[in-house]
């Protein structure tokens, strides 16, 4: 039999571009022999849906989308990811299924078991989980078909007390099929493969999943596809952060033709830029816009995004607008216009210091002569906003957000000035990562200018300003931050491994007092585990530990 | 024997004033002879406290907390709400418990079953729900003893497949207790009357429920603990929005001295005042800060705000800034002004023309010439919003945004514009229902101008200006978005009901592209069952049905 696995980018509630695309693909499938096409978890709509699945009328649409799939499903069958309605009348409304339709008919409804309701995840929010369990059979072959989180309860401390395959393998199956929306992260890759391949080993059986690719709004899925044979080894998987279709030969209880492969993942940076762009692209392309702003200052941060902005909208759909304060170097604006050259984007340069000087007198009567601080600061951060706004409310242009992780975190940055935006490309990448990221745009061949590369960073809003003034080295930060944002420990426990007390106590005081500020922030686009924003909820009125 | 209810404002994560605060009414209760004193569900660290419970760090400071109070519990018993840790391998690492302490030894733990998973409710994130059951026993009484929602599966459709007290009424108990942390809402008090009566009329039993009262950043408690007899009549509540503490006594089976009563409950636009007062009063009190600023336009809602902020932080800590554009009209400035001085607040006007100039004059080559539009409306916005932050930079008032729910539901503001602010006073108030508390606060005299009430709601950011230019008026717009916001209703189902198609499609569409902006708003004290914020998740890239 031939099984075709199709890992397509959807677009959460676009029934007409999700059914279209899922059409197109069972034709292909057919055309190169499939039996049997694979979709992944909630393919019809999108994941995730989020409080759409809260309307009636959109699981209505769903059940309309996933009829119109079927009757296209003639002389092959489909897998298909959709939500579906809970017979019972008690528990939650809604199921996370699976359809098996062969030949226009819906076969068997299979649901998921293992809801995920941690970081970004909220399915019990909206599903009921499933008590019963049942393998499909199709040309005579039992399958054991399970969705996504079903099959990763297998660790040594189960976030679960069930685990769907200890029950369907019980009716002996001979393949097991998972279904997937499992978002990307730089080291979501490694679990991945190891829960697949420890899965097809538990289980003796080969595996074959399917995920989703492209982004929603925060969240991106890589795609990555897997085959596994029934000792663990990888057979092949589908291309990562794009569209693909490959057809499998399954017969007696394996997969044909296909030898074990050494997997060789992606380097973290290469990861990230790939992830990074297909989330710019598809901020864009799912919500109709095209063309993007972006404050540029000749420091690293706004160059990457400039970079990364390019490479996803096209150079010419890009704006730059350099925005000098007094405070600002020479160098920093001969940086910036050498980045948009290099790159071949439009710019623009408007100084800062009328408005900023227009607001001091308007505020002298209040101010009364007390001293240049943080309030002037930020007038000259905000006035940058009101500009690159008026582009965007002008032209149509959409603003990036250049903060990065490391300034989020400490709350580094100006609330409705330089902390503002549609979107936040750095806002899960460490300041760190943010070098490695301008080193692998200019592998090669200088786009990012070496000075922006090399130089102390600075905010540049007050005379000689430098971050190191304010901040311990990035190096330190980065790894500070890692252990009480990522791994979430004490700070007694983070000094234990050997950072400086003090730096310590201070910097988590000012992760913790900026949850203000991070609560009005653009979405940021995931690429950590543990990244600000649906992911990560704090009390913000509350009195924090460390 | 004699039971005391003890209502209190709990800080999440405050365990020194948490636990201070118990131990007093421990004092109390046993001073005013109680064999047993019953806390609210997870008092000791106070709800919700959402991602802190991830940190080891945090669930050892609580049973730090719970082992103070233990030894302080002497002489007396108590019932304490605290998250545990599971000791089983498999399920989630914590359960939300009840511990049943008597004479400073943990007699039982009961663990909460239903675990809220909808609207701002987030508990099977954390917790792993319980599913064995057993009564407590105290000096020789069984008490069935559950957690908030525990008692909530008493409906038509539950959202629950079990039901503990099905269980725990197996046992032959003579009395339930409930612990709660059951969040306010205008139409909440109604529900949970219901739900507690019907509980108490079911199982045929006396029921006391302990609630919560005060207000974390978004969620507000009203108090409200309950006391029902076996039939389902009402014999005493605690106070509303306030702390309190009561004793009972109960013998043989039933609560004695107390007569069934009426329960009146209070009008929705007092309950919305009180609890927004709150709302504010404890925003400011639990993050340290007492002085806020505000933009005083002389329209109803920023008079709203003022006054409810005079109320809870005193006249003398409230700051008011009149910003008049060159479009305001002499009379709002003489509107803003009569409400400060019924205040007694203190008051600046800084007109904004000289930085919307600037503004205008630095954009005037990249625009040039274009027509004036909301590019130039919006410079307007944002220029008072670099205002009122300077004041806060500078001064350390905190911000209050100003928006109403029916703005912020279709996108009628301005991003890093009027839509700015630490907490949103009225974003979950309806504009209808702003009038409504207008006249509440004038209901003795008159301290919100007349004129700010009767004239034509507007902006004034263009000429002549008004919000009936864009908007339907507010009755009808406000009956709508309740159907489409609160009920989700589909705009087939709304236009059925006989509100204009064309209305109902554009105004729908409204609330929907303004999803990316209400992302970046401030934190909205919820009154209502469904305020935009974390009680409410929308994709923002995805495609609107409606």
């Amino acid at each position: 039999m031939k099984i075709a696995l199709a890992q397509l980018n959807y677009h959460i509630g676009n029934f007409e571009s999700n059914t279209e695309k899922i059409i197109k693909a069972i034709t292909d499938a057919k055309s190169q022999g499939a039996d049997l096409v694979v979709f992944a978890e909630l393919a019809i709509c999108g994941y995730p849906p989020r409080d759409f699945l809260e309307f009636s009328e959109f699981t209505e649409l769903c059940d309309n989308a996933v009829k119109k799939v079927a009757e296209a499903c003639k002389g092959i069958a489909c897998i298909l990811g959709a939500p579906t309605r809970n017979p019972n009348i008690k528990g939650k409304d809604l199921f996370n299924s699976a359809y098996f339709i062969e030949n226009s008919e819906v076969r068997t409804i299979v649901n998921k078991a293992l809801l995920p309701t941690y970081d970004v995840f909220d399915e019990y929010r909206y599903f009921e989980p499933n008590r019963s369990f049942e393998c499909i059979e199709f040309q005579g072959v039992k399958i054991a078909l399970t969705i996504c989180e079903d099959l990763w309860n297998i660790n040594d401390n189960p976030l679960y007390i069930s685990s769907p395959m200890d029950e369907l393998i019980k009716e002996e199956p001979e393949l097991m099929i998972n279904i997937a929306a499992s978002p990307f992260s730089y080291n979501h890759d490694d679990n991945r493969y190891k829960v697949l391949s420890d899965n097809s080993e538990k289980y003796q059986l080969p595996l074959m999943y399917v995920n989703q690719v492209g982004s929603q709004t925060e969240i991106i899925f890589d795609g990555g596809s897997f085959v596994f044979n029934e000792k663990g080894e990888m057979l092949d998987h589908l291309k990562f952060f794009q569209e693909d279709l490959k057809v499998y030969e399954f017969e007696a209880g394996t997969i044909r033709g296909l030898e074990p492969g050494d997997y060789k993942p992606m380097e973290d940076v290469e990861q990230i830029y790939k992830g990074l762009v297909l989330g710019i692209r598809d901020y864009f392309s799912k919500s109709g816009f095209s063309k993007a702003v972006l404050g540029l200052s000749g420091g690293i941060d706004s160059a990457v995004v400039c970079a990364l902005a390019a490479e996803a909208l096209g150079a010419e759909n890009v704006m730059a607008v350099l925005m000098p304060s007094q405070y600002s170097t020479d160098h920093s604006v001969k940086d910036a216009l050498d980045l948009a050259e290099n790159l071949g984007c439009k710019h623009e340069i408007i100084a800062i210091k009328e408005a900023a000087d227009a607001f001091d007198r308007m505020l002298e009567p209040v101010f009364k002569g007390l001293p240049f601080n943080v309030a002037e600061e930020n007038i000259q951060a905000r006035s940058r906003a009101v500009i690159v706004m008026a582009f965007s409310n002008k032209f149509g242009y959409i603003l990036l957000n250049t903060s990065n992780k490391s300034e989020c975190a400490v709350g580094y940055g100006t609330l409705y000035g330089d902390m503002a935006g549609a979107i936040s490309v750095l806002g899960d990448v460490y300041k760190t990562q943010v070098y490695q990221l301008a080193n692998y745009i200019n592998r090669d061949r200088e786009i990012i200018p070496v000075n922006s590369i090399v130089k102390p960073p600075s905010a540049e809003l007050r005379p000689g300003q430098k971050d190191s003034d304010s901040l311990p080295d990035y190096d330190t930060l980065d790894a500070l931050l890692y252990q009480y944002i990522e791994l979430r420990k004490s700070s007694r426990e983070i000094i234990e491994q050997g950072f400086d007390e003090e730096v310590v106590r201070k910097v988590l005081k000012m992760v913790n007092i900026a949850e203000f500020k991070r609560y009005q922030t653009p979405p940021i686009l995931r690429v950590s585990p543990k990244a600000f924003g649906m992911g990560r909820r704090m009390p913000i009125v509350g009195k924090y530990l460390s």
